[in-house]
């Protein structure tokens, strides 16, 4: 039997990684990968902290942990994968099987048969369709050639002011990286909040972060123009007519499949522009499986396609191609649950299954949520805050999403409900979790348990609860509601809302029922710093016979909006 | 209706906890609180922090997060819970439903009548029974008492040599905060090995770390007399003859429920010497419940009793028949999968579920391990080495323990691996895992879904590896393999095991195959660094013919005797 050939398009994540699982599932299989640009295997995630000088040794991003540059001589050698660089894939011919393709150095032409084709062509970033777009000084960080322009412009020290148009992952970490650099930052983001994978009382908490950290962030606005002094970018126009000032500027408003050498062939193309497969990760031609950010996957919540450009995911999805390649259709992907995290200065934000506004954008309504504001470990091992919050299904309590930011370790609470939501789980199943507890890792109750033990407070009726949200929208509608704080008067000195609110410490409050509205039927909302001493209150006036008494949860900490103190 | 009464014994974690849900389930019944000592609520997992000064103010152990000490005036004011301290339960009288009490400082004495009883008497530790023992210096670390002394002895800075006897959690959690504190530690352990929820091999990857750190320890010996000069401890005497001296010793070889109570009152004490409780945490009298340290619980994967005196759990419980307590049994307590964690300077050690050795005396026979070495994130935002042993069973590669060890993020690996242990997932569900991924956080492919993709190669039989045990076996056999080391030149010469193993690179590998037997059947251990090139060279090997080669699990890494460089 002749060696089966397997041809990869495509050297960035997915594509190296369906290469080398059917090279190590078939000795004796020729496997070929075509890449367009001269790198393979960039740890593409990894250039904004390039940029930002978290390291300064540019290979770090090309080499295998010990320290070899994935080259091609490397591909061959290591892998016997023939990785050819500079070379672009031009046509494909599903009845000869056969790819075609172009040297982008020498213009050398030919084609290449194949019995089984991986698509790997990735995407390409979305820029605003606005005058100027041409000017000297716009750029992505899409690209090795992106991160090293943005890198050249830390080590240079000459820009002073730069924009960043778009406020989500990318954008941020930019901005980030920028800021880093000693460089003057303004972020420009459509939509009314940033990183729209947050609710927006979420987004907004790690928002007055960035703000505190000193870049400058314009919501709920678009670019209307580059302005340009001779070809060089000088500012940027927002649609609302404020002109910003800067020397460079970054387009960070997402990325499109790459999709067009799959739709010349033919291939199907699905409604949201990716390159349509199956659980196979194959295209509907037999022989050619798509991976990585060119293809629509599964959300394994909703069951609906969606597009999710993620390293983790294209390397998952390569090594299913791959093995599907030479193994025929034996192994499934199973989709994604759109689990996500970034570092946002001193801050993290992730999130995982549905946020809340998600949620509605499908149809789910049988939700309920919750905040809880807590450290991550003892305060006397120096824990930091982490704000979650939950979503699950107000039927059986099933988990169906999480939010969590905060400066503490998020990124431990995101991975325990991404996993939740993957095995079913619901909140009485975390209700009695046994995670790892020792004071240097956790508090006694984990954050991620106490978080269930709320929700599971709130499902069985007895915690009443109102999202800041609300209580926000309250206040602006001109209500009055009576608003307990149930703080010590010293922590009320040191912090406190100034929305109004009566102080009354726990501690006091059976002896001072007084100086709560007569009316058993007003409106009372109580909280505390994170809202636990709040909850405890409001136990307090409801056993008193108060009837409308609800819970703002998270407390101060998780009040995303100015305070008086 | 007259008001319930609910009466606690036992004023560290379990109990208070109980007694708060209480409360906060009925605002109007009685719950009074008795504790034989001074303190309540301590963070008694805290104290090894205090002791090796990684904070110094002694209150943050018995505050709350808002810095209020939970003294009785914290418990009647906030909780409006009668919480008497110095106040010893020194019998119950089951028919009369009351229980006798003792004011330790008073000596005045009485009776309370109860409702519903909730034991949380805790544990003592064990000492020893060798003479000496009660020679001055001689303590252990289970009470705040014992905490101030230690802590006294780091500032005082008199003391220049400390054995520690037991080489479990607390032992080593103290050994360290001796050691930080400047004084000369040893580690006496009776069992082969330290840290026994650790596999042996794993806890010697540990062991290496806590020596390089400057702690000696000995393990397969015990105290055979504590010895003394003018009532003071001056030195121990190992059942060896061997003699340490020492200025001061810590007993840290465990605790035993205490269940005196319980026993006169006639309640049923188990198998292993705690408390006997139900599902809803009661006791064989209906209306008494035991929680904490001093009850046997369930292993959620072999159904067997168990004793697992921590802290996380104790609160659970305590949450548990606090509940059932007011509302009768309506809430269950699952038990646990023995999660645990300890900081062991830089590194971290932690476990879930069943442990090979666990799972061999629990008669479980149909499993297969795995070892996994990588780093917790990209080198170039300074990952750091993490090694996962993971069990799973054969049939069905359903998961049934993890061991992680290591200075990368531990307690990420082992909280996800506990998820998936509580919801009964498979190595299936882990292979394609949805995790949070950014660099500041994550490997592309996380460390515990490439431990899902090695244990999946070798399930399918594909991998085929070998522990670092049974290497070490073959060779102190007098076996010859043949042993492959897969790395770079320059890896070899800055690091090696010295083994008999040949050099070569993977690259070469091809192109080299004379090097190996000629005799197609000999048996050849392939490995790398971490054995990722280990194993693609053996599937090299594989399909040159070769067909005994098999991976040396985690590689080098993995490896915990010593090293020729």
């Amino acid at each position: 039997m002749a060696a089966k050939r397997i041809l990869v398009i495509g050297g960035s994540a997915a594509g190296p990684k369906a290469a080398a699982k059917a090279r190590r599932l078939d000795e004796t299989a020729e496997v070929i990968l075509l890449q367009k640009g001269g790198d393979l295997s960039m740890a593409s995630c990894g250039y904004p902290y390039y940029v930002g000088g978290t390291f300064d040794d540019r290979n770090m991003l090309l080499c295998t942990p010990a320290g070899v540059v994935r080259d091609p001589k490397f591909y061959l050698n290591a892998k016997a994968i023939d990785a050819r660089v500079n070379t672009e894939a031009t046509a494909i011919d599903r009845k000869a099987k056969t790819v075609a393709f172009r040297k982008t150095d020498s213009g050398e032409t030919g084609t290449l048969p194949y019995d089984k084709l991986i698509l790997a062509t990735g995407a390409v970033p979305r820029v605003p369709p606005v005058p100027g777009i041409d000017l000297d000084g716009i750029t992505t960080l899409q690209s090795m050639k992106d991160a090293d322009f943005l890198r050249s412009v830390r080590d240079e020290k000459k820009i002073k002011k730069a924009v960043v148009v778009g406020g989500g992952l990318i954008g941020i970490e930019t901005a980030e990286a920028l800021q880093e650099s000693g460089i003057e930052v303004t972020v420009v983001e459509m939509l009314p909040q940033l990183l729209s994978f947050l609710d927006f009382e979420m987004a907004r908490l790690v928002e007055n972060h960035i703000r505190a950290k000193g870049v400058n962030v314009i919501t709920g606005n678009g670019v209307a123009e580059f302005l340009g002094k001779d070809g060089k970018i000088c500012g940027v126009k927002l649609k609302n007519g404020t002109e910003l000032e800067c020397e460079i500027a970054v387009n960070a408003i997402g990325v499109v499949p790459n999709v067009k050498l799959a739709r010349d062939a033919g291939l199907e193309i699905g409604a949201l522009g990716g390159i349509t497969v199956d659980e196979h990760m194959r295209t509907n031609d037999k022989d050619i499986y798509a991976v990585g950010d060119c293809v629509e996957i599964v959300n394994r919540i909703t069951g609906k396609k969606i597009l999710a450009p993620f390293g983790d995911l294209a390397n998952l999805e390569g090594r299913v191609a791959g093995e599907n390649a030479i193994a025929g259709d034996t192994v499934s992907f199973p989709g994604s649950i759109q689990t996500g995290i970034c570092k946002v200065f001193d801050f993290s934000a992730g999130s995982t299954g549905l946020s809340e506004a998600n949620a509605a954008r499908n149809g789910i309504a049988d939700i309920v949520t919750v905040v809880n504001a807590s450290t991550d470990k003892p305060g006397f091992m120096g824990g930091m805050l982490v704000v979650t919050k939950l979503l699950a299904r107000k039927a059986d309590g099933k988990i169906l999403g999480a939010q969590v930011v905060g400066p503490g370790n998020v990124c431990k609470q995101v991975a325990q409900w991404a996993m939740a939501i993957m095995a079913g789980m619901t909140v009485e199943d975390m209700v009695n979790a046994d995670l790892p507890y020792a004071p240097p890792f956790s508090l006694a109750l984990d954050h991620s348990i106490a978080t269930a033990h709320i929700m599971q407070n709130k499902l069985k009726g007895r915690l009443k609860g109102i999202s800041v949200t609300e209580v926000k929208r309250k206040l602006d509608a001109g209500e009055k509601p009576f608003i307990l704080d149930a703080r010590g008067p010293d922590e009320y000195e040191a912090m406190r809302l100034g929305i109004g609110e009566t102080l009354i410490p726990l501690g006091a409050i059976r002896k001072r029922l007084a100086e709560l509205p007569a009316d058993k039927n007003a409106e009372i909302i109580c909280y505390c710093k994170v809202s636990l001493r709040g909850y405890e209150a409001a136990l307090i006036l409801e056993a008193n016979g108060w009837k409308n008494v609800r819970v703002m949860e998270g407390g101060i900490m998780a009040w995303p909006w100015g305070r008086e103190r």
